[in-house]
C-alpha cells in the first residue's frame, strides 16, 4: 500500500505529520511526502520545512492520498492547477482520498466535494459550501464514500488512526495508536468553539483572522 | 522568548512537531529547530526530513529547549558530545528544558536527571534508571524544577500545551488548543498500555523491539 502526504508552500506541518505518523506505521505500507519537486518545502512558520520525498510525477497512483490544511498557503494550492490535476487523476485510483483541516478546499477546489459532506477547520467552515461542500461542523471526521475529512490541525491524528482502522482492522490500529501513545490528556478543555470561553474564541478568532484572509 | 526543538538523526517527527506547532503559537516567541548544522535532518521513517533552521553553536540560549525521542536514534543521541554538551550549556540559563517521548533519555544521558523524576515512552520506563532517573509510568507529564518530560510521541502536545499555560497563562494556552482544534476524539482507546487488549499490547511490544533495541 502507497500513502501520499502533500507538501506545499506554507503547509500547517502538524496537519501533515500527525496522520503521516500513524500511517507511516501500518504493515506493509510506503509512506511518501509529494510535492511538485522532492526537496525542502517550508511549513507556515516560516521557520521549519519538511522534506518531499517525491513529486507528483513519479506519484501516479497512491492508494491513500492525503492533503494537508495551511494558514497562509490554502488560496495559493486551491490554484495550483498542477496539484488540482494531480487530486482529479489519483483520486480515480485511490482507496481513500483524504484531507485535513482547510485540506479540504484543496479538494474542492479539485472538484471532488460536490455535494458532499465535508469539514475543515471550524474558522473556515463558511468556506466550504464555495466549493460545493456541505459543511459538517460538528464532526471530527466526515466521509463520504471513499472521501474523508477532518477538522483542524490535530483531528489529523483521529482521522488516520480511523483510517487505519478501515484499512488495516481495528487491532492494527490499536497498536498504532499504543505505539504513539496516543491516550490524550489535555490540560485545558478549549479545543473546540462550543467548549472554549467568549474571550478565548475572540482571542483566538481575532489572532487567525489576518492570516485567515490568505487562507 | 526563544524555544528551541532540538533534531537529530532518525528523531520521530512527530515528537517534534507536536510541540513546535503549540509552541510557534505563543506570542513574541521565535521558534527554532535546532541540530549540529542548518539543513534538512532524517526521520526515523527514513522518508520524511524536517528541516533544522539553526545549529547548536547559533543558539547559545535558547528560554525553552525541547529534545523529542526516536524510535531508532536515541542511543545515538545519547553519545553525542556536542548535543549533551549544548543541553548541560543551555540548561544553565532556560526557563524550561523539556522532553518528549525517549528524550529524556537523552537529557538524563547530559546529567540532568539525577535523582529527578521523570518520563518517556512506556516501553522505555526501565532505561530511565539508568541515566540515574526516577519512573513516573503513570504520568503522561511529569515536572519537576525546570525540566519537564513528557510520555511517548503524541503526549509532546499536552506537554507543550500545559507548558504554554506555564509561559503565558492559561487563557493565551487555551488559545492555542482552540487554534490547533485539539479537541481529541480517539477512534479508539488503546493509547496506553493499561489500556490496551492483551493481544495490541503483544503486537505493539513485538513490532516495536528491534527498534527498541537501538533506542
Amino acid at each position: 500500500m502507497q500513502v501520499a502526504v502533500v507538501l506545499y508552500e506554507w503547509v500547517t506541518a502538524l496537519d501533515a505529520v500527525g496522520p503521516y505518523e500513524v500511517l507511516r506505521s501500518m504493515p506493509d505500507t510506503e509512506i511518501r511526502t509529494v510535492a511538485h519537486a522532492p526537496g525542502p518545502v517550508m511549513t507556515d512558520s516560516g521557520v521549519l520545512t519538511l522534506g518531499a520525498s517525491h513529486s507528483f510525477a513519479d506519484t501516479p497512483a497512491p492508494d491513500v492520498v492525503l492533503v494537508p490544511g495551511s494558514s497562509r498557503g490554502t488560496q495559493a494550492a486551491m490554484n495550483d492547477p498542477e496539484l488540482l490535476a494531480w487530486l482529479v487523476s489519483t483520486h480515480e485510483t485511490t482507496r481513500w482520498t483524504t484531507s485535513v483541516c482547510t485540506g479540504s478546499l484543496v479538494l474542492g477546489a479539485a472538484g471532488l466535494l460536490q455535494g458532499l459532506p465535508a469539514t475543515t477547520h471550524w474558522l473556515a467552515q463558511d468556506l466550504l459550501p464555495l466549493v460545493g461542500a456541505v459543511p459538517s461542523p460538528d464532526s471530527r471526521i466526515v466521509h463520504s464514500g471513499k472521501i474523508a475529512t477532518a477538522a483542524g490541525v490535530s483531528a489529523g491524528i483521529d482521522l488516520a488512526l480511523w483510517l487505519a482502522g478501515e484499512l488495516c482492522g481495528r487491532e492494527v490500529a490499536e497498536a498504532i495508536q499504543l505505539g504513539i501513545e496516543y491516550d490524550p490528556q489535555p490540560p485545558f478543555d478549549a479545543g473546540h468553539p462550543s467548549k472554549a470561553s467568549a474571550a478565548v474564541l475572540a482571542a483566538t478568532r481575532e489572532r487567525m483572522t489576518a492570516s485567515a484572509l490568505n487562507l
